[in-house]
């Protein structure tokens, strides 16, 4: 695996740039026989689109998906699934300004730093825009899911100081700010047109949850569920931290008040009263909902001047223009989503090959 | 890559339960020419070890290491180090009323689950013990970055609600605690104390910093440097939650507040003002410290009974017996700077792999 | 690594079928700087193109390769490269007859076996064509090896029973049997000719020989560079043996007749005195010419009819049709050159990775 | 996987070297429930020990294998299986002549060209003894494909120039040549004595054959079985090319000589009627017997002078002395097994993961 490419036994690899010919992404190890069709996937591809609503950018990606190979008669065939989505709104030259110099924040300088050349158009490879790939596959990966009952949501849970109480993942889908909770939302709105307003951003929360996933995902010590959803989450950028059930909260409680006693659910499996552990003990699901959360950190495109050197060394200063969402969370939420998704859908292949079930649904007796 | 194994190009792979005859571990990539010793891995083996103050079980576990292969005169000859350690210390049998059901919190019911077959003694693979194998791979990986100039130090920082404010990783090798702050370390004491003698156990806190490491490690998308951390230090057992930089804090922040100017360093290289971001900017080191934190669960071995259930699905109780730790934090750190001396080393031998290079220390011009 | 991913520093891996939307191939690691284009990769695909001689097929594929990411300004960024061909030529009613039976010697069964679903158009995935993708990666990977000398040519040197003696691989780019040796070229040609007059097929053998290959590339025990380009060639369609040096020649001699003394050859650098192992000791390069040879057995679409069986187990006759190859060795040629192409610069990057040299030319003292 | 490790999901990694403390084997991926014991892997074990006959060295190794983890209560529970074989006879001194200089046609030259510094003592890293190590890993693989009705054998065809027509594996482990024909194994015989009392050695071919392999192991392009298989077997020490099926016969042949029709087979599969192909289509097992055949090269540890270099590059001349085999070929056979094994048992449980099945025996319908 190489440093574009994600899972074990369902793997995706991606390549393209933000201001290159097309975006794409092959999935490799997608079982046959699973429905799947540009439409499908297009779904998803819609849900990460800019230009929804306030919050977001107005840069008008289309986001076409085709799908090369994979595909026979509506179904996978087993065989690796190529898509491109080209790029289609161009707009290079607003970038020319940034040639040469270093945006904070952002990944100019270390992809500089690291190969020595960089495609400094729209952030060239470290561009949101390549995380559309990530959401094609992740719409594969779903359908397979759906296959065996497993369904993720998101939602952006916290947008700087405003939080959600509810979580109605429903209604998540139907606000701008992809908030599951209708009340929060409206206050995390006006935070965020304040912030578009005076040119500047902000930083969040979103929260991913996984249900329906059989008990037995999750390798013992180095492939485990837990931690390879970590990765998968902090590699999207502008994440900075990864939870997974109680996460942090959970550091600053005794035992005594993190027992999380088990007992036999409905339907005769094994839960935990509380699931404090976020559906992961030992790194291998329980049966129980899986829940994530990433801190987002606000997008550092801001309006006003800041300090920065050049590719010479020498001091300027920048002022970073062009199309910018002020709250990147709606948008991060499909891409977690999908990130988790391949994961998911990589450990229940891993554990089908390993042990030849795709895992109970935590049954004893 | 499979689930017991860390690394792409420093390769890590471990085995071994916690009352099977012995654990051992592969390091796989190591150049040739690297000065290590049985005495250089015991002395990191040693930092881990129980016993060593009152936060920690009384097990006496003398993780004595045996290096079989890959040394030749005292040098690495770029063949795998295979080391093992011996389990010395069996009490079997004070795990035998756990043979049939399953601690809360714990990894016994989802490996039942997973692979219908455990070996409950002890934790079998889950067990904490199989950390040492870790690292003793991470020994080796320090030997390396030593060689670049790349030092690993950690610290716990907060227990229960007990903070640290100082970070003096001097200090922290002092106090039983591990905490880089003399009178914070007082307190933590107190509480672990307290919990000690009420059978209860408490969470906290552990930071990683790693200072010297070249700018450039990292890959573009999936294996960036951040996300490798993450996945490296959410697969330690007990650890719920990973920051890297301001982590969780910067979700609070708008983009203005969070802004970090680049300037020329001392040295010349290029440095952000107040390294926010943790070292990693789009998921590649920037030359600056690398700084993570992980959440640490509080042990759920505590002495109250709890409600659980028996593999059959019967309702029952269980009392936890057996030494274990009040506060596992300053255990945890040790093997954490493993993780992350052992994905730093992988990185910087896959950077050199590409680009010819180890990576500059962010020198411009 | 999937099973359409070969290599693990400089990783490739191909998608698409042989009468789907297109074909294409992710060329991940690979260095940056290196000065690629399109038109340097379409020179490669042009010499595995068919229709350039009587031994090949008339079917127009015209094979246009489109660079989607990973170049700028002319030259590799170290991104992935994306590279896409589209299929043109559909005649896929031309293979409606071959829906519900499986040809002899086809992947047809196997692939129904495998996945029990199979796109049956022009062999799907398993067709020859599928090896455009390999090309264009191998056309990559020869970039990187030119700017460290490494040299890797091709010939069929030998058609049925007609056998080459010259090795004069500038001839080879001459006559349309990819012959090392002229006047042997006009007696393949020759049965070739016949062959095709009557229907028939014929199999044959190719040798690659790579030159300026450092010494050190290879690793130890099972990523041995002669393993790996084992695994390579023995992975193209028809296959059917891998020799290196010389191989099963080998196995009838005794050790005093296969005895290839060291000495110091020109430039300083150490050599054996004939190089029967081929250029390769214990899996690592000498230095010295590395020589591969395959055993490719005739194509199996032959026009007499064959016994065979349908999807549903009953006996039946086949006859097939189409455009097809009298004797696909001279195709197979650039398709064996592009797979040694790509395991050299893995290997190499392997190599530097590891050491930190891409591998002295086999210098001592 | 580095380059120390084999397979996927069923991975073996080694380490050891021939005069170290040590060799040793991590099994990782091994479903649960498999019966194993340290017996079962001590028999693979003693069919490769030397000195069993005339062919062999005298070295008294013992091979005695230690299981230290993934057993529980005799079967296998999932986690790694790490197993250890102490080298007991160290006669280091003998190699001490051998420090300074380079044994022609082994890999002494090549080791010190790519680490720089090597363990000379009887080969280290590159001594057959490794291969001890690939047996252990292959017994576990045994153990399971037992379990689905997978049989794996071997059997030296050819020695020098003496040739086996019978395939009687059962005879194969009754003669010390492990020759599958009671005659050839006579004049075998002879000529490999003649080579001892000359301080001569001799190459051969070993043939190794697979039944009951359900038919849809192997991955469509690049994880072939066939290439697999290649890589595994070139992968074994003075191993100089590997056949499938008919190989290089097939290559002087003509597709109308070479046509082998489908039938429906006894138990209602699908059968080759000649099974040229050696039960791989496509790169995909069909059900048929899986037929292999590997070239040994003769050892080149022969009692003549020879010319060499040292490692200053002065021009000198070795004798090699020490114990050595005249033929390596029937030690060799248990390796190819053990390679095969593992390689037969990572693909049948990667296509289980993939497919959800192990594979039908070839049914159709």
């Amino acid at each position: 695996m190489s440093g574009n490419c994600w899972g074990r036994a369902f793997q995706v690899t991606t390549f393209g740039e933000s201001h290159g010919p097309a975006l794409g992404v092959i999935v490799d190890g997608c079982p046959p026989g699973v429905a799947l069709s540009e439409d499908l996937v297009q779904r998803d591809l819609d849900r990460r689109r800019p230009g929804q609503g306030p919050a977001s950018t107005t840069r008008s990606e289309e986001d076409e998906v085709e799908i090369l190979s994979g595909l026979f008669e509506g179904r996978t065939t087993g065989t690796p699934i190529g898509m491109i989505i080209r790029n289609k709104d161009h707009q290079s030259s607003a970038y020319d300004a940034l040639k040469d110099l270093f945006r904070p924040g952002h990944a100019d300088l270390t992809y500089f730093l690291k190969y020595g050349v960089r495609d400094h158009r729209g952030g060239g490879r470290a561009s949101g825009r390549e995380t559309a790939a990530r959401v094609a596959a992740g719409a594969a990966a779903r359908a397979v899911l759906r296959g065996v009952g497993v369904s993720v949501k998101s939602g952006v849970i916290r947008v700087g100081d405003v939080e959600a109480i509810e979580r109605d993942f429903e209604e998540a889908e139907r606000n701008p700010l992809r908030c599951p909770d209708a009340e929060a939302a409206e206050r995390m709105l006006e935070l965020v047109m304040e912030c578009a307003r005076s040119g500047d951003t902000v930083g969040g929360v979103v929260e991913i949850v996984a249900t329906g996933v059989p008990a037995g995902l999750g390798e013992p010590v180095f492939g485990k569920l837990d931690a390879d959803l970590a990765g998968a989450l902090m590699g999207i950028g502008a994440v900075k931290g990864v939870e997974i059930g109680d996460g942090f909260a959970a550091a600053s409680r005794k035992g005594s008040e993190n027992s999380d006693p088990l007992e036999k659910g409905g339907g005769g499996h094994v839960a935990s009263r509380r699931n404090f552990a976020g559906g992961v003990l030992g790194g291998i699901s329980t049966g129980e909902p899986i829940i994530a959360r990433i801190a987002v950190k606000p997008t550092p495109s801001i309006a006003s001047e800041q300090d920065t050197v050049t590719k010479m060394g020498a001091a300027t200063k920048v002022q970073v223009k062009g199309r910018h969402d002020p709250c990147i969370c709606p948008r991060i939420a499909p891409v977690a989503e999908a990130m988790a998704l391949i994961t998911l859908c990589d450990h229940l292949l891993r554990q089908r090959g390993q042990t030849g079930k795709a895992g109970p649904l935590g049954e004893l007796g």
